[in-house]
């Protein structure tokens, strides 16, 4: 496919150069696969970009300015996966997207929020660990807002900002890592323990009249 | 005091270089007063051993040795505080101490909690960016055992180590710091979220008999 600039292809002269852009675009696809494989290979607790950098063979000013740190490159690389999550929570089939009640889909987000967590473990655990500007911004946000909306729906009697924070909480790389392995929970143990918590504070803060069948 | 090895007294021989232990007890309080005055001045995200050994004037290795790194450190550095917490709810007055319901003890816990975590916010922040091993030992093991206690008597229904864990999540330095600085939620509204939580929590899972007033 032709690169494009704001939408519009650009087409490629014979015998000149690549125009910036493509080069640009190569390099972080590089960048990318080169830091997936790495942190498939030795975790993502060790990542460093510098030797990102390195075994990409582009310079690690390069890396810098496309990804900014650390924390730019964990975005970039849950980019995709991410992307599909929104999408099912915010427009696909119920119950995790609209069409069943409000207090239905807070457990089946979150849910799908535990699998999502644990398909990239290792990289929401780097996002964890980044400090409360970063921690909180882009998916964290995104997640606020969902819930908070779903909540303000099943229990308009809650201080729903707080609420949306505290049942997110929980769904933690580092600590469904620790309740797993050292715990001993599965998945599914912790699945059951979210959709338990989910059902007592819908049901609790009251429910609308809308929601009660 | 004389210094003790194994709770007997060392007497020191006059002349004689002062015994290793002495030494290194001067050392330790040396380390744990500039690594505190530091993070005063300028922060907790910032502090390296290596700074805090070239200001308190010993070797690199002697704080390495001593905290083993920057999480040993900051359990060092959050230790009489620590103390004096867990003696107050493990044995102080009621509602935090023994001698009042279980359901009002994890109101108050989380409450006291609160206060814990944001009197040394920048190093319980700190120890929120460990590793999960060092996440989920130390101060938060306590809490945990004490939560689940209480819980087992208020809720005996539920998974009282998930619901531990899940009422502990949102009592998190990094996250305290977001919703007061960017949602503007005051500290009284954090507490009175939680307590709302805790409530609704106690009570949705079944309540025992001798906890029904």
């Amino acid at each position: 496919m032709l690169p494009t600039v704001c939408g519009r292809r650009i087409l490629p002269v014979i015998g000149q150069p690549q125009p910036e852009r493509a080069d640009a675009a190569r390099n972080r696809r590089k960048i990318i696969e080169v830091a997936a494989r790495m942190i498939d290979e030795q975790g993502a607790d060790d990542i460093s970009l510098d030797e990102v950098a390195r075994v990409a063979g582009v310079g690690v000013g390069t890396v810098y300015r496309r990804f900014g740190d650390r924390a730019g490159l964990v975005l970039a690389l849950i980019d995709e996966q991410e992307r599909r999550f929104q999408e099912a929570f915010l427009a696909g089939p119920p119950p995790l997207g609209p069409g069943a009640p409000a207090r239905e889909r807070v457990t089946a987000f979150l849910d799908a929020l535990v699998d999502r967590v644990v398909a990239q473990q290792g990289l929401f655990a780097q996002l964890e660990k980044c400090g409360k500007a970063m921690r909180y911004s882009g998916p964290y946000r995104v997640y606020h807002i969902h819930l908070a909306t779903l909540l303000d729906e099943a229990c308009p009697e809650a201080d729903q900002a707080f609420l949306a924070d505290a049942l997110l909480a929980p769904v933690n790389a580092r600590l469904i890592a620790f309740q797993h392995d050292e715990r001993g929970m599965t998945i599914e143990q912790i699945k059951t323990g979210l959709a338990g918590l989910a059902t007592v504070v819908t049901r609790g803060y009251g429910v609308t009249a809308g929601d009660e069948r």
